[in-house]
């Protein structure tokens, strides 16, 4: 049982925002900005950064989440994002996605200076100023969202088909539903 | 040197700001409403969780700032609030205040569910729904900005004069100056 009481019994994060109206908007504000605003990174590759530091992180529910919702815009769907999840060494991604996904371990594991050998490995895969820094935020962002839903002790969806559903939900209307009501 | 070039040379979350306004506006909107917006936590409250969470993630720029906004807008001012940091157990603070920032500590630690133990002391001391709600959403996103500052390794301010300075303004206009320019 969550630690906090739940408007209507929705799983994840859902329920907090659903609860929570007054940090909901600014939250989904800025995942939006994050995750499909102007970046160098394409959407399929932000959504699988954010799942990845879920995934390190364990929190299952953002995980879940986010792995459908990267699966829908990579090429390489679901069979991609769980071999990233499992380990970026391996999986058929660019070096450049891969010493990114290095930076955004660092970032996940302490509160601290990206070491200069992630950076300069990130570099020469050609990543740039933007890509570090989206990386990064995005990276700190996660640290966040999964904190509040780990921390409140959520619930997970009883029906794995809700990641589906809001994969659907996500890639056709983003984070701010109201928005495109 | 910041891993990534950096406007003006503004030190700390500033020079992050000028850099990407893409990014800064939803930061900034989140910071204002969890920090200054609606909310059983006074402002002193919340910008203490807020220095107290930065000091133990050892994010000098962010605990000396939200330091210096607590130390503002506290009776106990600067004394008080280098009480919390050293120690909350032994400062002169509420027993809900203490379990509370027991709760931050947590949720600042672990990627977990916050710990019976921990969510009944507060209770017990008088914390509601919100309040929880509100230390560990406060928590998390420290945990993102703390990551954004030392991660992307930026730079102190040459004189502490700034974060005095930084304090006025906040406390005076809020997160969000552009609304009030």
């Amino acid at each position: 049982m969550p630690h906090v009481s739940i408007k209507a019994s929705v799983p994840g994060i859902g329920g907090l925002l659903a609860t929570r109206p007054d940090t909901a908007q600014p939250l989904m504000l800025l995942a939006e900005t994050l995750l499909r605003g102007p970046s160098p990174l394409s959407r399929g590759e932000r959504e699988l950064i954010a799942a990845y530091v879920s995934e390190r992180n364990a929190c299952r529910y953002c995980a879940d989440s986010h792995s459908a919702f990267a699966a829908e815009q990579l090429d390489g769907g679901a069979e991609l994002v769980k071999a990233v999840l499992n380990d970026p060494a391996t999986a058929p991604i660019s070096s450049r996605l891969r010493a990114l996904l290095r930076v955004a371990d660092e970032v996940r594991a302490l509160v601290a200076p990206v070491s200069e050998a992630a950076i300069a490995s990130a570099r020469a895969a050609g990543a740039d100023d933007a890509e570090l820094h989206d990386t990064v935020l995005i990276t700190a962002a996660f640290c966040m969202y999964n904190r509040y839903v780990n921390g409140l002790d959520t619930e997970l969806p009883a029906d794995p088909k809700h990641y589906r559903d809001s994969a659907h939900r996500i890639v056709t209307h983003g984070y701010l539903p109201q928005q495109h009501a």
